[in-house]
């Protein structure tokens, strides 16, 4: 059982961009269109892997607008909200409360590094209180790697004590299985999503309700079916399936690689523009990713019938 | 001599919050003429010690727009204007150009860690080309403490040869002597201010220009002592003492505590206000920093009379 509205497998949604960098809107209505049809239940548009730090939050909100006006259901998102500017954090989260998102998932505030537990609880708890919205749900983003910024033990019993109905779940992207199982351990009725699918199965088995991971943007209905079979006789042959397509997506730099994969296989080469500091891969790293892929035996669906015209 | 507009003894504007944690528009702008006063050659508003990454380019251009209007001699400004997202870079760096500031101090991208010097390199064209001002001066800021992205040297040799009349200088808050001395070896012309006045003196000596430095919001007539008699006989003397006080601050979390100075010496308590990730000082770390400056014979300026009625 979830504390929050989310559970099952959520892809952070990647962000299209045209030849001049700006967002490409409408590939991204209609890709967030195609994880949902792919059974993906969850939309955490704006996280890491979205580049989302790469965008201003305008262009953020304006990409959130347009998939909500476009016919994503919005109780399906969980947008990346959390900036490291206090008014930032509470403007995007504040829109993405009052378009209904079902939730958002919160970077602590990451340039001042060795900051306090005491200090980070102030900011969410600013956020919080300057949002005053019953209906937002936050989900910390722990991930160290990137935000260098780490979201303790400590601050999350801080955070679920004051805030019980409002922070109720945590993405853990340490990549540390023993971290998660201690926030697992830790806090029962917190809704703890591994960062990767490598630890659906263990997650799930341990006390977790899912994933939200990089590579839901590629192999999508892969992940989803551990999710849906993992009390099943198969779950473990499942989870070593997408641990091994994984594997060979992350040999090479995570968001272009994904980035490549979706040029290729939905033949849209638009879809391998990153915007810096990340590079495209370079031909032999994407020849070299599909050919393993292959070998694999990877497939994805098609795009929407209805986008093969854009 | 220096390419770029700029040497000497620069500070990173503290900014002033109200109890509400907005910036508060007439401390700032009064405190700059304040260090414009106290003989301060620069004024890099919007660093680390700004706390700008807490605040959102809105907020900041907001600022430096009022301290312009105010008086303070645009061409005296270099702000911070790198941000995580390439358009609100573009769009802070334009507004310091068309403002008239004299430079700008530029952050890479921070958040994505592990980028290449091409992707990095790609990030800083895109803004030149982008902003496409011939006036544009951008002083690199290279602080791996916090940023944990690095300004290499290869960066930089690649930056300087594509941009040579744009690219003119790097400030290195690295700490690291041995990183300045290198950077100011590989690029003679090229204005390197180390961030710290520890290394004022070394620094000079070794060809740099000056130094961008937090305390400078604290000592600043101590600190351009040491500038304007580094060839004397008493250099040696004069940087001992500052870099004594520096010891003294830095003992402590470095923004609440220079914050806590100027609450106190310009019994002024409302400076003492930061915003969160950061946390004021408590009273007994207060009381210990004054204690520590007390014995040393600290003093600085009073506040601007013009400014004692507010």
């Amino acid at each position: 059982m979830t504390t929050g509205s989310f559970e099952g497998v959520l892809a952070p949604v990647l962000t299209p961009f045209k030849a001049d960098l700006s967002p490409d809107t409408e590939r991204f209505v209609a890709f967030c269109h195609w994880l949902v049809d792919q059974g993906i239940d969850g939309l955490a548009a704006f996280g890491t892997t979205s580049e989302a730090n790469s965008q201003s939050i305008e262009e953020r909100m304006a990409l959130l607008e347009a998939a909500i006006e476009g016919g994503v259901p919005a109780a399906k998102f969980m947008p990346g909200t959390g900036c490291c500017a206090l008014t930032d954090s509470v403007r995007a989260t504040e829109h993405a409360v009052k378009l209904g998102c079902g939730g958002v998932l919160m970077l602590p505030p990451f340039y001042y590094k060795g900051m306090t537990d005491e200090g980070l609880h102030s900011a969410f708890s600013e956020v919080i209180q300057r949002v005053g919205d019953d209906r937002l749900k936050i989900y910390l983003y722990h991930i160290p790697p990137q935000a260098q910024v780490d979201i303790s033990l400590e601050l999350i019993e801080m955070l679920v004590k004051d805030y019980p109905d409002t922070v109720v779940g945590l993405k853990d992207s340490s990549g540390d299985w023993s971290n998660t199982q201690a926030v697992i351990d830790a806090f029962p009725g917190f809704d703890v999503f591994p960062g990767s699918e490598v630890f659906l199965l263990d997650g799930l088995r341990a006390g977790g309700v899912g994933c939200i991971t990089a590579t839901g943007n590629a192999n999508p209905a892969g992940i989803r079916k551990v999710f849906e079979n993992w009390e099943g006789d198969q779950a473990d042959d499942l989870q070593a399936a997408i641990t091994a397509t994984r594997k060979i997506i992350q040999a090479r730099p995570m968001v272009p690689a994904l980035k490549a994969i979706l040029a290729h296989y939905h033949d849209d080469p638009s879809w391998a523009t990153v915007r810096p500091p990340m590079v495209t891969l370079d031909a032999e790293a994407r020849a070299g990713l599909i050919a393993n892929l292959e070998a694999d035996g990877f497939t994805i669906a098609p795009r929407r019938l209805e986008d093969a015209a854009e």
